[in-house]
């Protein structure tokens, strides 16, 4: 492979003479060696662009950069955002766990690749802009990094999440509607019990997603706030006047959403309770999905052995060794990704409650849980949402037999004969195998007349 | 011990003479060993003596209920908010998961001791009240328990955590304000960096708990809507027309808190995610008072050999061996309580994800996992408070000395001579132990008089 | 109240007059107030009553202690293990991580006891016996505690936790032998599979039961390392020689379990693995049990309208409406204790990752939780074997009806026709609502007479 | 893109020309679009070619396979082996829980490609082998994802984990020798205390690897059981007799690991403790090395204004605003780590609390916490020794000045003059700011003498 020499203030390092980055990727390259390369996700480095370049264009209003340098970080941060140097950034995760390393990579790659934009050629004479005083020019990784994650996360959240669960949620509440005179039997403790609707049964996954994305959002002020402008330890030093107020201006505008610059940059860069925050919102949002998922594939079970209440989209093969064996597989997908939300909150957590002093050190971890949830879930409830909750359709005639044949189906004479004598017969019939008819107009509670008038399940899926 | 005989669906069961509790609480006793007795929290039991008060005055109300057995019920509600009946009430967590054995519990003591406020003694006659018909009447274990857990959860954030932390918070923020004029060095990775005053720096962790009691109180609107009404399966069955409404305005106005009657009853049984939601704040505020109580103790370690820069109240011998050792004990205690709340909050969520059907049967498990933390928070931010909070001092000496020997004061110089100049004199200064002052001149870059007017560490603190 | 004076390094303090503890005690009691009093744990107390009475002896056979002391605190030892004296430890988790003031609270009531002992009255005179110079002799809290707390987790995993596991993994296996020749349709994905004997899915259960209980027995030998004899720090300042390994063998006579000293003093003191190890095997069976008990229930769910092929003992009425209900209360139980133990594991984890230099101060909230969390699993499992388990009973014929339905026992013909064809008979019996064997004859791949040869349920429960 | 048309049981399938795979792989990445393509971990799809070639042999030696198919099916796994097929599986993690699409993915390209190995054109013609009855023949994906897992984890934990850890702990046991007359003082609850040696501090790092290492290897008993043979249900359904433990034979002889097959085939597949149980090991490591690299960090922390006990290598620019600054990136990269498998273990354990009847449907999100969490820890360690570890050295004189000044001296003086006295001293020196030597003198209970002879900081790191 051809290399270069680059130079930091260490010295100088051997990088190879294709890539854009700069000597402090390098050695984060050779020294960090853990795990799969270039795991740093794509959409904090996406972060890191708009945030670049809202630098540069804070810093040229303000006075402390030239108008050529802000259209030159400008044109390459636009390049990073079209993808077009997605290969620039090898870093990992595990790296510092302030990030400076990627920051530096975006710093590096900025200040190379507008050198070759400005035509020269990378590597040869004076850097047209310099990765630490004109590409980071009024910034730290300090407060740069968690400026990256919040976008990055932010971004995730409105573009992915919601929209995936709120694509279920509305299925969801078009099936409620659709059901919403199918009567079946209820089920508590796994055991039968009085009858509703599945129209009502949906509407709870409906109003568990509701209450969930309305948590989610709740989240998303703590997230809107930028660290940007808070430097080193959160104090400002070495911004211009007026900086933090601008630049989250210009990120809000580039981005199109609604950052604005945090009250205390000591909080921003020394704790991100913010990413604990969005992400124990998305925990919810796991714990309410892992329920839903698992009703419906239990309400689906069978085809003959099962509950059978419930039909879903038949998708692929399900077995490698029964033959015309289907499987419940959305849901299978959605809950393992349950259980990695529901993980991934504990890793955020741990990083979370360990900050020191004045900077969080374990800001790449947090974040890239933060990313995976959030894109992880978004996918998946659209997943489900297209191959399988859409699909759903009662088995009434199983659903009918099931409700008719129901013993908690006496729990509506409780108010005629009093919960003892209600409770003889459901016993009795259950001890006898019979129905409830037989046994409550044997022991002489009710006549078959009132039996009929009193009992009946349609009546049963609402007060009095 | 004396016993005497109660009756329920399955037959006779001896109970402890002198007890109120009836049939079913002695089963449960029996049937569920499991860790020490009583522990299920009497903070449940007063949830239900408000919700059985509730409803009795909604069934008079609307005229399912006489005035005499409202009085009653309510008579012996009352004694139990009062703690009179505080011993009555030994089951344990570890019983059935949707608390049917606790709502029976109470059910049979308000029964039994009605039966004795009535004038007649217990175990003789036809009960003055039926615990399942009268007491029980429109209600069920399924939307009972719920309702007495959020009564208890929302009680104990209002009424002890919150103000524990706000508590704290206040007392940070005045010390925020009292030490604004104390420059120190700031430490990002545990490393010297630029410096900042002691005030911005306790004001990031009232930023922090700022956050955190907002979040937190986001969760009280879903933790405010009652289940009652919903009845088995949440359909109401057995309630007279508006009773959900009516009896969650009767609940609002005996504990003077703003409740309301759950929107969808079906999610409200069959989910607890307004208990995962409001654990999931409590956690948030856990991680921020670990990093807290993490920074106060590392600043205040010593005498001798830490870092030294604050003085924490000496309330205790520290040390059973050690003469004379003093310890930062508050900060243990509380850092102990986070560890536990971050604990419990995948208890909380390992018992929300699992609900099956029209019933989530971890009700009790989640329920005292929310208690135990909400109050461990709010006591151990009051101790934290009381006991060290307050007293906190700065170390003016030893903050000054550290601060003036700092390198990271040449960051001041990076606007001046760039950053490669600049980490040239820092990086020499600590090769060869001197200051920055001396290298910076001798190298050649400033003048003895620029350097003294650039490098300010009062001016440090602020952007330009 | 009454109150007597008694003083420590820091002073006098006022300690109410009938308890037997001291200046120290009674600091923490009004520095701590944090959740409900006396939430130390018993058992630890019980700790430090063996390794007090260990270390008073290995002190006097060392020459460093005289007979009388040595039988003084000896007899106080004895009367705290037999729980004379359980009202005389009020403190909580919730204080030094070191758990000092526990460690004083024992040395103080010790000394006070034994002063009265000795025949003089508490309060008066020179103590007989002094807490830190006497009781404490030869120790730290920074050993003693971690001491105590390893005696008191390794009591309750060997003489509640596993035994309440083995009792139920017994009945288990006894199950899995009756009901070896019952063969019932298999579950994959929830969905029909191909069938197994009840037996052998009891089986599984046993199988789990008795890895996890190995995993369990692998961690007692870390755990039976005890600190004591490391003092302050590790290094065994102010023991006598030869003390560690004296003391702890006089611990392992007292208690009669197989007690060492920890090869490396350091370790024991600065880190508590042991315990992240130990509750990691709680955790390990939490999560078998849990699969163990969702199985059950599962299977035996109905009584009408679910799985019904387990019948399991009826305890409890299982509702306060619904008249008859019986619920898997046991299982229940069971699944809320696994709830609490998986959480419990991140609060051990958590407590664990955080020492720092030559101490871990989470000593506290990590013992309590391996302690609670191991007698709730033993409790538990006893409980759900003595009232669930031993009861279980197959559904004979509902077992027998949903085999012969299967469509998966199409799965035997893979070997005599392909999995295709076997396939196609599978879907078509499927849509059409018939049998496999009519599907299979009509489709002209099978005679009926093959068809009985080779699709004998019974001989698809083993390989070829 | 170019297409061609394959078939499974559901009918036909579009698949791209040029790959090997076929309708249902197709099916699955039409299906799965959650999260980045291609997440089921390379070493999964390894693991299938070890156990679908010991298979092919098996099934030979067994008279259910011919030679040529036998040749074909190990000719093919070699390839897989050899990495040239790696961009022959597309599928994610987050498919069907049980792995039955990455089954089918490995059966089909081991299909096609026999086929082209055959000579022929894929596509065209009967397929020489056939996915399901050749290729998984005597298998179900039951059986075969659980094997693949257990090898994956298995190779990663030995080949990758433990080497990583071991590398560490041997540097670490050599710097505990190198330095062990470095006498320093010690610190408990981040306080001063009393002295011990540098080497002393650094064996409690080692014994701390050290019992880790010994529970990891500890695990590796239960994951060597392969499900291998159960097929379906566990029953072995289809298998030709011996074939459980001959297929386990070869896969040993073809990984040179001791793998057997699984006593309890049941257990194998329905549950999957054996990965909680290795993970639970990892958890505990990831524990141990939280404590040591955040004690290193602490030691190194300065370079003026910190502890400054310990020196570790500068290996890159550590800010990029502060110039000269240097962090302990790799202490942050491994505390991140050790984040991630914490947050890892809680994904594993809900995965596998959650298994239901003969199968647990969590298998890809377990087995790919486990092999992320193999992985990152053994790159981390290996990272860690070498970038930081090794270069590890004391900070002599500062070492030296600050135990010298300590105050904690003074428990030396216990065993002399008594607690109490000894604390006079202490405290009357932190008070005056001066030595305890002064102290102990002016308060007439030592001579100066006396002082010097019992108040030796070396003689304090070892018992009397």
């Amino acid at each position: 492979m051809e290399y270069r020499i680059e130079k930091d203030t260490m010295g100088e390092v051997k990088v190879p003479a294709e890539k854009y980055w700069g000597a402090q990727t390098e050695r984060s390259r050779n020294n960090f060696k853990i795990g799969p390369s270039a795991s740093m996700p794509l959409e904090i480095v996406y972060g890191f662009a708009y945030l670049k370049k809202a630098a540069a264009h804070a810093n040229f209003d303000l006075g402390v950069l030239t108008e050529e340098k802000r259209n030159l970080i400008s044109k390459v941060c636009d390049e990073i955002l079209e993808g077009k140097l997605d290969d620039q950034f090898p870093l990992v995760i595990w790296q510092t766990g302030s990030g400076t390393q990627s920051n530096m990579n975006v710093n590096e790659v900025i200040a190379n690749r507008a050198h070759e934009i400005a035509g020269k050629k990378i590597g040869e004479g004076e850097k047209t802009i310099q990765p630490n005083d004109d590409v980071n020019k009024s910034q730290s990784s300090n407060d740069t990094f968690p400026t990256g994650m919040h976008i990055a996360c932010y971004k995730m959240i409105v573009e992915t999440t919601i929209p995936g669960i709120e694509q279920l949620r509305d299925t969801l509440d078009k099936k409620a509607k659709d059901f919403s005179d199918v009567v079946k039997i209820g089920r508590t403790h796994l055991m039968d019990a009085t009858p509703l609707t599945v129209g009502q049964e949906i509407s709870g996954y409906v109003s568990q997603l509701d209450h969930g994305l309305k948590a989610l959002k709740n989240t998303l002020a703590h997230l809107s706030e930028l660290a940007l402008g808070g430097t080193a330890v959160g104090t400002g030093l070495n911004t211009p006047k007026g900086y933090d107020v601008l630049v989250a201006k210009k990120i809000a505008e580039f981005t199109e959403l609604p950052f604005i610059t945090a009250e205390n940059k000591f909080e921003a860069l020394a704790a991100h309770d913010a990413l604990v925050e969005s992400h124990g919102a998305l925990k919810q949002l796991a714990v309410s999905l892992n329920k839903i998922a698992n009703d419906i594939r239990l309400m689906a079970s069978g085809p003959r052995s099962g509950i059978g209440e419930l039909i879903i989209p038949a998708n692929e093969p399900g077995s490698s060794i029964m033959p015309g064996k289907v499987n419940p597989t959305q849901a299978e997908a959605l809950t393992m990704v349950c259980a990695q939300v529901i993980g991934n909150d504990v890793a955020v957590t741990v990083g979370g409650m360990q900050g020191n002093y004045e900077l969080n050190v374990f800001k790449p971890v947090m974040a890239s849980n933060v990313l995976q949830s959030a894109r992880l879930l978004g996918d998946a409830c659209a997943s489900f949402d297209e191959n399988c909750a859409k699909g759903i359709e009662p088995n009434r005639p199983r659903i009918k037999e099931l409700v008719d044949n129901s013993l908690m189906l006496v729990t509506a004479l409780n108010t005629k004969i009093g919960y003892y004598k209600a409770a003889e017969i459901a016993n009795t019939a259950h001890k006898n195998g019979t129905t409830l008819k037989e046994e409550a107009v044997r022991l002489g509670y009710v006549t078959p007349e009132q039996y009929d008038e009193w009992v009946k399940p349609e009546e049963m899926t609402s007060g009095l």
